[in-house]
């Protein structure tokens, strides 16, 4: 059964806006904070903050390539609607992850969160390769004109993840760095990675 | 008074993308660890992510079988709102169970929260069939090709939930095992349980 | 400014799916339970399974009221999104009372908990009332046949709630199964209360 | 690429709908409340009540103004995309500077958190005057009759947010009044700027 792809989408979106919203929540002070020390504890919170941005940013890169990818796709099937919510999967796990690597991103354990939390997104981008390879090759998708630059982008989706995971085994903050800058490279469109 | 179902969709996907995003609130190490004790404590975790996995796939297979369901219904009225409302409170039911299963999960009392997990899925599975009979009956389904089909493969969801639940009598681990094989039994399609 | 309603609607639907959403996380044992009293201590949480029950159903009766209300209205304009921000002002407090009344529904300042929380659905039902007029006077309703029926359905919302906000005085379990009741009174469609 | 702006609503609508629904999750009384104290405990909690009110209200406005703004544009392009991003970003920090100025509004650091909570705003009404002039100057706008009332409103946007800011450093609570008060100033709709 194929049919259209606005309530896949629908839903999607509703999982992608609740998640990067959800983020929030861990950027938390302690309740018991002394009179005249509200500044300090603000600015100890920094990991919380960067964390917050880089997962917001990360999933706000993931919906935007999900948003150009269904833009390319006109039908929808069982595989696709499977294959999207393993995606969602990865996108509703990363708050965990994002809340962990915060709280310990200057522990001596740190590569562990580090690890988890990069290690999370090499799996979600390869989710992504692999959605994409399915609906080409099931022909779901409308505009043939993408297609390879897309698929060329999306093979350094996986291979950056894992570069930051390497780094997170040194330093978890360079990890957090290195997973912010990977935002802006994503949030770059498709026209800058084709062969013209 | 009928309706197109546009709105009721809406809502819909608004409460699955909602409940199945809070699961992850749900999985989260206590805040007090030793130093050196990170990664035994995130192994200990595994009871909520398994539990985590198999709420977030059944209720992404309750939303794909919602959405096959009113992709074949093509008219609302206020009883199949009043129903889809009853529907949707199980699925916010969801995270309390689940919450309470992965915390009790190796517990002395492991059969209480398996018994809830198992039979909330009972009574969910029940009211799909209740909501799929009264749209049948109703005429507001405009594809009368898969009505028997959906029909037959509805009768195995309380089922094989009540397995489910008699497992968790037994053990609450082989339970929650059995949950998850059962989201990989509902996510395929319908033409699997067609008769050709 | 006049549009059509449907982003207003797709915002609403956000706000109403989120609120009744959350209710479930206000439903939670504490985390020390001593092995063997589990079950006890579920049984002893039916003050926070009620509350959660009635309010979903209060909830969900306001969204199928809003439905139905916005299937009626064809245009929108500044002051029916004002008035209607208002009113999920009112949605999205309902957690809030919600909480408090399950934590101290038996406790000797039950009468407080049960007056904010039937006092929070008097204002609700008010807000329903006036938006109802508004959209009638400035005549962005299609359907002019409901009008009179709608009108006099809603006069017995704030009444309703104003003899539970009563009774919350006297016995705040009583005021909340009164509320209870009240979910099913509204859950019936409009043509129970037109004149034939 | 540009496409339309239909998915781009949905997802800026769920963000918003999240965000303002998540401020209840801090209004929230002190689970150890002895008997008899539970009124003034609810009246102590005043500062959570106005800081809900004027962020889900300030929330609230923003939705209405992204409302009116997205209602002008009729094309979308990746830039819109990234910049729309960045206001979701700031709409989704918002609940952070709230549940901190509600729990400090009355100490003697007060002035830090209101001028956290003011500065957010400052940059959210920053963003919103980008947003616009973007949209404007890559013609992706269908109406140009209210461009120019539209521009001069958003001027005044980041000066009273900064005046707001400026009164922080005085009093909270005062930066918390003077911040309701805008919520009434944005809520009226462009034809007050009008120049006729």
């Amino acid at each position: 059964m194929t049919s259209e792809t606005s309530r896949v989408e629908a839903f999607s979106d509703g999982v992608f806006a609740i998640a990067i919203t959800l983020l929030i929540l861990d950027v938390r002070l302690p309740s018991n904070i002394e009179t005249g020390k509200l500044a300090s504890a603000l600015l100890k919170l920094w990991p919380s903050y960067l964390a917050f941005l880089t997962s917001f940013g990360t999933i706000g890169v993931m919906w935007m390539n999900h948003h150009r990818l269904f833009n390319l796709i006109n039908r929808s099937d069982d595989g696709l609607i499977a294959l999207n919510t393993l995606l969602l999967l990865g996108v509703t796990w990363v708050p965990f992850p994002t809340a962990l690597l915060a709280q310990h991103l200057l522990g001596s354990d740190q590569y562990i969160p580090a690890a988890l939390y990069s290690g999370s997104y090499v799996i979600i981008a390869i989710m992504f390769n692999v959605l994409w390879r399915y609906v080409v090759k099931r022909k779901l998708v409308v505009d043939h004109a993408n297609v390879s630059a897309i698929t060329r982008q999306y093979y350094f989706g996986p291979l950056f993840y894992l570069i930051a995971l390497l780094i997170g085994f040194k330093n978890a903050t360079a990890c957090l760095v290195f997973n912010f800058l990977l935002v802006l490279y994503f949030a770059l469109p498709p026209r800058f990675w084709r062969r013209d």
